[in-house]
């Protein structure tokens, strides 16, 4: 049985951002009537930011409000989109008069909300751009009427970038134009040795044989596009490394920024085993990782698994990505 | 099946070692011929700070290198304490010229390597203070003949406070002060869902029932020193800050430094809720939380659980805590 450490399941995500702003009171501020975090001492005079969706994937997106990332983050419950009432809500906290660039994960829920969110800060004559994050790679069908691909932790370099571009200055145009170019380019995969709980539940997901790994698993409990043998981390790793050359046509020479990302379980020793991995298959191919994050930034509650995220270095993302950032989760 | 992420298990320190610093170039470097992580850039005429012990606490000591905290880290292999000449090198490789601070978490083999260490230095005419580290409550028999008390995560807040009064220019023995009064001043209580699994291995440290917590365990293995009922988040955190509102005497108007410590699984949603069950037991008592750490930053393996630790902040000591840090698992 899986057991977790929570209180009435109900009450999760309320409880995890008032402890995340508890925890955390110079950088943000919980307003629990529409589940906002937002920073603590509001931005003036720049363009605002404003992300959220299904909570669960912590510290996504509340850990990553603050200055030179987002200003608002919008918690729905577990899994769920906020509504779309929240999002404006959001919308309207995150604006200081520049608009406002909504980050989102390509998901029909989010998508709508934030969609419904734009319309009605419009009639407030709030500015907005929505940036849609689609990177996850396993989703890929090549069929240009479907869903799309689902966003997963490209979200992080996503907000970060953006983040950044706005701190300086940048106006709507801007802002949007370069968090577009790194959704566009950022492709992830993942992978699952075991799915999620649900808070409240005893069952995870989905099982999976002792001799089983879920290579493409979503960040919402989602099966995977294929079962492949357990194997060593080195092994694991290429798989889902290589499907990333291949899909952004990395080639030798080429330069990436690398997230290596545990998706809620995976513990600090087999992180950095991985980024060890990524690392070194990156090399032999002379891919350099100009830039790594290797840590737990968007989970799936307790999967034990990892992703890999990788973005192309554009020269004028570097300044971007190593400007300053204070937030809970991501500081320097 | 406990099922892990990693290559040959005789591997996984070096490997995690060499992840760590491929992930953070300009912060750390990996000087694998005696397992030592030091600065990137060393610090120049400052007292110095050593620490390590054996590995599988990860990011302790490794992630804590760098601007503001440690200068060196010797890793041991898992839950093996590291050869005293590789704590020789590592004592050397962290001085500047005005001696060696030793952080000793106090386990048998940690102080006997360090200790002859130190005594090495000293043909090398380098000057060291063993600062020891022992805030496991659990393990406080009142015996004064005995082992003493572990040593557990008020090792972050030991190294985050003497590494700024270094890096301030306190001189050896002003460094030692600091760093001991934190060390005495502070208590941890744990608890565990499920205990660590050592990587080639396929079973944890021991089993626990359904309804059944291990409480006070140590970060190798050890068992705790009673079992209790599974238990919501507020009651369980309950368990861990009464003992240490007792040891410390707080009381009304009392003051703390929070650590919110995740054993290795523990996930973010659930260090979260924590936190806020910390922050609400100690603000029922009238006792305020100065400032909280909450994450992970002293695991055991992939143990599910966590642990409190908490230190009266003492005026002088703020200052100390908020001075800038750039590690890797801990950056403001």
């Amino acid at each position: 049985m899986r057991r977790q450490i929570v209180n009435d399941p109900t009450d999760v995500v309320d409880e995890a951002l008032e402890g995340l702003a508890l925890s955390n009171p110079t950088l943000v501020e919980y307003r629990r009537e529409h589940s906002l975090v937002t920073r603590a001492v509001p931005a003036r005079g720049k363009v605002g930011l404003v992300s959220g969706g299904g909570s669960g994937h912590e510290p996504l997106h509340a850990g990553l409000v603050g200055l030179g990332m987002l200003d608002v983050a919008v918690a729905g419950a577990v899994f769920a989109s906020p509504t779309a009432l929240q999002v404006h809500e959001g919308t309207l906290a995150a604006d200081s008069g520049r608009g406002v660039i909504q980050i989102v994960k390509n998901y029909t829920g989010d998508v709508l909300n934030f969609t419904i969110a734009g319309e009605l800060a419009e009639d407030h004559a709030v500015q907005t751009e929505m940036v849609l994050v689609d990177d996850d790679l396993a989703t890929d069908s090549g069929d240009e009427g479907g869903p799309g691909r689902r966003g997963t932790a490209a979200t992080v370099a996503v907000e970060k970038i953006a983040g950044a571009c706005a701190e300086a200055g940048g106006d709507l145009a801007a802002v949007a134009g370069v968090a577009r170019r790194v959704a566009r380019n950022s492709r992830s995969m993942s992978l699952a040795l075991a799915a999620g709980t649900h808070p409240g539940q005893t069952r995870p997901a989905f099982d999976l044989g002792d001799d089983e790994i879920e290579l493409g698993v979503g960040i919402h409990g989602e099966r995977g596009i294929a079962r492949v043998p357990f194997a060593s981390a080195d092994a694991l790793t290429a798989e889902l490394v290589e499907p990333l050359i291949s899909a952004l046509q990395l080639h030798r020479g080429s330069e990436v920024i690398a997230i290596v990302n545990g998706l809620g379980t995976a513990y600090p020793l087999e992180l950095n085993i991985v980024a060890r991995s990524v690392h070194r298959l990156l090399a032999g191919r002379g891919i350099a990782v100009a830039r790594t994050l290797a840590g737990t930034y968007v989970s799936s509650l307790d999967m034990h698994g990892f992703s890999v995220t990788l973005t192309p270095a554009d020269a004028d993302l570097l300044p971007l990505w190593d400007a300053p950032v204070r937030t809970p989760a991501l500081t320097w």
